[in-house]
C-alpha cells in the first residue's frame, strides 16, 4: 500500500503531539517526508530549544531518498537563522519536490519560508487542517503572551466541593488521568496562593501509579501572600511565585512559556476571565448536583447577561462516566 | 433489497417516537411486520388510551401479508384483554411466525404475551436493544409515580440568569428548538409557584415561528400561592395546581401521566432532589460563565460529597453551539 499525504499529515501532527510541553517557546511542529515512490520515510518533532526543528529531524532520517519528495509540516517552514539553520533551507538541501504545510508562521522574523521555497521551485501547497498541538503557541505568538486555559473539575451545576469543603473525587478516573496527561503538555501550571495554602498540591504530572510522567511543567503560583512554612510539596519541588496576574504573564512569557494551565482556585480564575486574558477553558463535567458549596468562579464576572463570558464549544469528549467540555475565545 | 429485522426495528422504534407524548397511561409502543419475502409491509404506533395498540395497527396495515412473517415490537405484546384485545392474540390469528420484542411488560395485569405466543408455536425472541422513548413509561410503571425529567437551561458554571434576573438566552436556538419539541413528547409541563408569578409563562410546545405543536403537555404548577390575577397565560390556557410535590405525583399518576417534564425554579428543583424523585435531568448548556446569579438549585442537596445527587451520564449531543447532557438514576 502506498502512504498517502493523508498518512503523511497524520504522521506529522503525531510527532507535533508528541513534543508539546518540550520545545516552547518554539512551537511543537511535526513533519513528515512522503518518498516520491510513495513511502513515508521520516518522521520528527522540534526538539527542545537550541536543538533541530520537526523539518530537520524529519530529513535526517529521511536521507536520500527525501530527494522528489513531499514535506509535510503542521507550520509553514521557518526562513531564519537562529540558533538553528532555516528549515526553508534545508528543505530546498535536500531537493523536495513539494511542501504542505497548516499553518502559516505567525512570528515576522520566521515567516517568508513559503516564499523563500517557492523561488527555489519547490511547489508549495497549504492544506486545509488544524494542528490542534500548535493552537495555543499560535494564538500566544499573536497575543504576546502566554496561551490560557483554565481548568475546572466541577458538578454540573458548576461546584467544584461540597459545603463541608469535601472534593474528592468529583470526577472519576478517566478524567483524573487525563488532567495530568494535559499537564504533562503544558508550559506551566498555575494556581493561586488560597490553593497552595488549603492544599498543599504538588502541580506534577503523573501517572496512574503515582509515578512522574517524563516531562513536568513549571509550577507557579499568584499572589502576595507568604508561603514559607506551609506549601511543603512546592517547596520540596520548586515553584515560581509573581504577586499578580499581569507579572505573572510577563514573566512567564519572557521565560520562554507559551502554554499556561491554570488550574484554581476559584478567585484566581475569576481574575483571569476579568483580566480577559482567557484563551480557553477545560471543564471535566461530573454527571452529580450539589446545590451548594465552592463554586468554579469565586465572583460574578457579569452584572447582566450580555455581559457574560461567551466562548465557542470547541470539543466535546467523553471520559469514563464524566464529560470534558474545551471551550474556546470566540474569534 | 430485502429488509431486515434491524431494519424492522428501525421502524418500529421510530413509530413508538412518534406517538408518544399521546398514549398515556399507555406506553408508547411501535411495531413492525417484516413479510415472509423480506418487505416491511406494516408499521404501526400505540394510539390514545382505548384505541388500538401498535401490534394491531401495524398487523391491519399488513393484512394477509403478515401470514408466516415476522414481527418487531418495541414492548412485549400485552396479553391482557383491556378496552382493547389482547395483542399476543391478534398475531396468533395473523399467523406470525416469528415476534422479536425489546422489552418485556413490566405490568403484571399485562404480562404472559411471550409465553401466550408461544404456546401457540409461535417464534418469540428478546432483542438485544433499547426503546429510549419506551423508557419513562417503564420506569413509572415500576415506580408507581409518574417519571421525572429535571430541565436546565444553563450556564457551564450552573447559572440560570445573571445577577440583574436577565436570562434570555442563555442557550441558542438549536437547544430551545429542542426544548419545545421535547415538551410535545411528555404528558405534563411541571413549574412551581414562583416561576409562575415571576414569568407568566405559557408551557405549551412551539414551533420555531411561536405556532403550536399538534400535541400539547398538561400544565402544572406545584405550591400553594394563589394566582388568581397574574399567571394570565396559564390562566388562559388552563392549567392544574398541587400543593406539594407528593399530592401532585399521586394525582398526575391517577389521572394517565406517565412522562412529566419539571422545568423549574430552582426551589421547585431543589425539592424534587431532596424528595428522591428525579429519574432523569436534562441539562442544556451554554459555553458561557457568570460567576453569579441564581443556580440551577436553590440549595445544598447535600452536605458533604458522599451525599450528592450523582447520576449516570447516559447521552451528550451536541445542540448548535450549546450542547444536551442527559443524566439517568444510577441502576
Ligand atoms: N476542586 C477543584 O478543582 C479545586 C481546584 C483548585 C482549588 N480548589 C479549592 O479552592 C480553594 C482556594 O480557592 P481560593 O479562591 O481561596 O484561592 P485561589 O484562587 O487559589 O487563591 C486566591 C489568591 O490568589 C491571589 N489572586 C487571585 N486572583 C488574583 C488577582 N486577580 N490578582 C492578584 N492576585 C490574585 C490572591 O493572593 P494573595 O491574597 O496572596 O495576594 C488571592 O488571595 C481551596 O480550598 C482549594 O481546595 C479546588
Ligand atoms: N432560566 C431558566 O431556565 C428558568 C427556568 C425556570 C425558572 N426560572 C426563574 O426562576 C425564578 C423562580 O424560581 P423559584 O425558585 O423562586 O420558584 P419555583 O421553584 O418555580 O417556585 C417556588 C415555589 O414552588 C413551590 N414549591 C417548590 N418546592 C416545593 C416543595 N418541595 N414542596 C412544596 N412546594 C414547593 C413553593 O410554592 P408556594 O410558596 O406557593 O407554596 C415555592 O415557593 C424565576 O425568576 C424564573 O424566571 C428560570
Amino acid at each position: 500500500m502506498t502512504a498517502t499525504i493523508e498518512d503523511a499529515l497524520a504522521a506529522a501532527l503525531a510527532a507535533g503531539a508528541e513534543v508539546r510541553g518540550s520545545t516552547s517557546p518554539n512551537p511543537p511542529v511535526g513533519a513528515a517526508i512522503l518518498s516520491a515512490d510513495g513511502e513515508i520515510v521520516g518522521v520528527g518533532g522540534t526538539q527542545p530549544a537550541g536543538g533541530p526543528h520537526a523539518e530537520v529531524m524529519a530529513l535526517r532520517r529521511a536521507g536520500e531518498r527525501a530527494r522528489g519528495g513531499t514535506a509535510v509540516v503542521t507550520l509553514e517552514p521557518c526562513n531564519h537563522s537562529g540558533r538553528t539553520g532555516p528549515c526553508a533551507q534545508a528543505l530546498v538541501d535536500a531537493a523536495v519536490d513539494t511542501v504542505c504545510y497548516l499553518h502559516p508562521d505567525p512570528n515576522e522574523q520566521a515567516a517568508g519560508g513559503a516564499e523563500h521555497l517557492r523561488a527555489h521551485g519547490i511547489t508549495v501547497r497549504r492544506l486545509d487542517a488544524q494542528a490542534p498541538d500548535l493552537l495555543p503557541w499560535l494564538t500566544a505568538t499573536r497575543s504576546g503572551r502566554p496561551h490560557v486555559t483554565l481548568k475546572f473539575a466541577q458538578t454540573l451545576d458548576g461546584h467544584t466541593a461540597a459545603p463541608d469543603g469535601t472534593s474528592q473525587w468529583i470526577t472519576g478516573e478517566a478524567a483524573r488521568r487525563h488532567v495530568h496527561e494535559d499537564r504533562r503538555r503544558r508550559d506551566a501550571i498555575i494556581v493561586g496562593t488560597g490553593t497552595a495554602l488549603a492544599d498543599d498540591p504538588s502541580l506534577t504530572a503523573r501517572l496512574a501509579d503515582g509515578a512522574l510522567h517524563d516531562r513536568q511543567p513549571r509550577r507557579v503560583v499568584i499572589g502576595t501572600r507568604d508561603l514559607a512554612g506551609s506549601a511543603t510539596n512546592l517547596h520540596r519541588l520548586g515553584f515560581e511565585q509573581y504577586p499578580d496576574i499581569p507579572g505573572a504573564l510577563e514573566a512567564l512569557w519572557e521565560s520562554g512559556a507559551r502554554d499556561i494551565l491554570v488550574e484554581g482556585g476559584a478567585t484566581l480564575a475569576s481574575g483571569m476571565l476579568e483580566a480577559g486574558v482567557v484563551d480557553a477553558v477545560q471543564a471535566y463535567v461530573a454527571p452529580t448536583l450539589l446545590g451548594g458549596g465552592a463554586g468554579v468562579l469565586a465572583r460574578a464576572v457579569a452584572g447582566t447577561l450580555a455581559d457574560a463570558a461567551v466562548f465557542d464549544l470547541a470539543d466535546v469528549t467523553r471520559l469514563g462516566g464524566d464529560v470534558l467540555l474545551t471551550l474556546t475565545r470566540k474569534d
